[in-house]
């Protein structure tokens, strides 16, 4: 095997991240012409290794290096280039870039097995309110239906972005694989938590991933004057929505010893003027956690709270579900394999849950799937300060090689 | 005196509700092409009356009705033509249209003293975060540089809206009156409370004017992963901005036998993802009174709940002061006169403060100013179920023609 090339990871890493830099940060979201822009680059720049590029009709692109025999499935590796609104460029970035570098390290191997790297279209759920779209959909694990008409405040939706992107949602169905499509898949991942970081291991060993489950709280109370409506007499919209931003903090809160986390990260003030009682405001609910039943207790909690609200406050509040997936337990043989590899190659591991969703939830329905994480500076992902040295992805990337190699074969 | 023209009176009312008009009521932003094409159309349904019209730097409309004697200061009336965002037919347009008709019914009267009806510019301030620019900036009661780099997110600055009007900010002393410019100044306006209806008057006769305090609150949290970051080590910027709309609603609830009143209009949350912590909150804070030391005890109250807030969650609070005016007591001299026409036409009226800025606020400091309030359906108002009855409002404008054809005299 090829040494790792820490430069042209580091460029190809860099590269990336000028599509969408702003001064706060990096803002790529899925299927916009920034996020084309990225992978047109990304093309061009690995345009020499001569590998198979084909796009579906959804947008996700699968770049292949052929192996011996082409009629066993592939190995499958990747991750996605899409980013939250003021990211970083590291999340998903790492998993491409170092699936890429992997294929590269491999060039001296003889492998039966084709190699392929995905990278998934929108797995972040910034533009549609949706997560993991693109591997969701490949896998069979949710229909188009579900999100074609998602779409945020002054955007297209999903469907027509699909469009734009120069995709079919209608035809879909042309781009669900199978299962058994693939030998197995890899996803490696910057951990988007500071437990790497903190106990000094460089490779996490992700054995559950928490699911999420997504859903919004219509607050309707009453517009009124700002300045000509008595306290006493208002049905303040804000007013209510805030008691439920502190509700569901608590209901988390108190599920905190099961690893579940709740967060709202979208408020959406009607009509949002500063001379205007708010009369409906709409919140956008993240829960998750790897332990149903402490989802299940902290969703019930919320109600209650939204329940009690409406109730004392006099206003309505509707709950809209958008996504409600289950916890996702991967391939504890492929968990041991990396444990074997990290050993041989003398690299401290930790074996561990991911807090955050990824693409690799979904794999598991047409293959065996296993992840890895890296460490990123201090925890912190979805946000401009987010960073994972160049020596940690190189060596998150040597495991990734190692794996792949050995299922190749 | 010609009497009242009711259906003329509808049907400019009516005509104005077009401009701007969607499923979800009225949006007539300050400045916009919408705003322009409002005013234009008002124009051409009047050119047949002869008035004089001018425009001065800042986009303020004057139509004057000439007198006998050009040399003796006019008698003005007027309001305004811009809305809120999802707002009504009625604030501010009734002013309008009442002066308009009050004119045509003294058309057989011999004037002293010409009559203007003012068009202020940007009353509300719903697209620039300030109100009642157009008036401020004419009385003097502020400089132009308060204003110019006010804007909303994704959207162009006051300074630029004036220019993209026609208009010329730099050149704003040009449309400053001096004192004395106008004999007195009379607005009449729905009363955007339920007083009037309540007990069933058709005349409120308003002594002072509530004062808007308007400031932003900055919260600075921490933007992280909202899956992979655990509820004890988050810096939730929502969850402090939460606390702070609540306390902002405690304050004034205490201070409310006061007539003082607290709003939270406008949320903006960064970086708004729904998996994403958010990092950064700012809330557009809407204080008012008629009592400046209940207004400064809120404001007080405020300030230590921030303090306190920033505290126990380890954020930064900030506070922008965007605007602190005093509450403005209107001529009593006028009102008495206004007592002395209602009784005389048989209109029953109430004396009373108005809790809602307007643009007479800032008359009194160049003539005596008095203010006419009528009912409005359910006390609505900055909503598109405003309403005010066409037999109030015309009860309304037989009272402004009566005060304008006495002081024009």
């Amino acid at each position: 095997m090829i040494p790792v090339n820490k430069q042209r990871v580091a460029d190809l890493i860099a590269g990336l991240a000028k599509f969408g830099k702003t001064d706060a940060g990096i803002t790529r979201l899925a299927y916009t012409s920034t996020d084309k822009a990225a992978q047109m680059w990304l093309l061009k720049e690995i345009e020499y290794m001569n590998l198979e590029v084909r796009e579906d009709v959804l947008g996700n692109l699968f770049i292949r290096k052929p192996g011996l025999d082409p009629n066993q499935p592939p190995v499958a590796c990747g991750s996605h280039l899409d980013t939250v609104i003021h990211g970083g460029a590291y999340d998903g970035m790492c998993g491409v870039v170092g699936a890429l570098e992997a294929i590269h390290m491999l060039e001296d191997e003889t492998l039966r097995r084709s190699i392929e790297v995905i990278v998934f279209r929108a797995e972040e759920s910034s533009r549609f309110g949706f997560a993991t779209i693109g591997s969701k959909l490949i896998t069979g694990k949710a229909r188009p239906d579900k999100f074609a008409d998602a779409a945020r405040k002054d955007d297209i939706s999903f469907k027509e972005a699909v469009k734009e992107w120069g995709g079919n949602l209608a035809e879909y169905e042309k781009a669900v694989l199978k299962p058994g499509a693939y030998k197995c898949f890899a996803e490696m991942h910057i951990e988007q938590g500071k437990v790497l970081e903190e106990t000094g291991h460089q490779i996490g060993i992700v054995h559950n991933i928490a699911a999420p489950t997504r859903f919004k709280l219509h607050i309707k109370g009453m517009a009124d004057h700002s300045g000509a409506t008595p306290m006493g007499f208002r049905k303040d919209a804000l007013v209510s929505a805030s008691k439920m931003v502190l509700a569901i903090e608590t209901a988390a809160i108190r599920e905190k010893d099961h690893g579940t986390v709740a967060t709202v990260g979208i408020v959406e003030v009607d009509p949002g003027s500063i001379n205007v009682v708010p009369g409906r405001v709409t919140l956008w609910v993240d829960l998750r956690g790897v332990d149903t039943e402490s989802i299940g207790r902290t969703l019930k909690e919320i109600r209650q709270a939204a329940q009690g609200t409406a109730r004392t406050d006099g206003v309505e509040i509707e709950e809209e579900m958008l996504t409600s997936d289950a916890p996702v337990a991967l391939d504890e043989k492929l968990a041991a394999q990396s444990e074997a590899i990290c050993k041989e190659q003398k690299k401290s591991f930790l074996h561990m849950n991911s807090g955050a969703g990824h693409d690799a939830m979904h794999m598991p329905a047409i293959c065996p799937t296993t992840m890895l994480f890296i460490p990123c500076r201090g925890g912190i992902s979805h946000n401009p300060e987010e960073y994972a040295k160049n020596e940690d992805i190189c060596a998150g990337i040597e495991v990734l090689a190692e794996i792949l190699k050995r299922e190749a074969k």
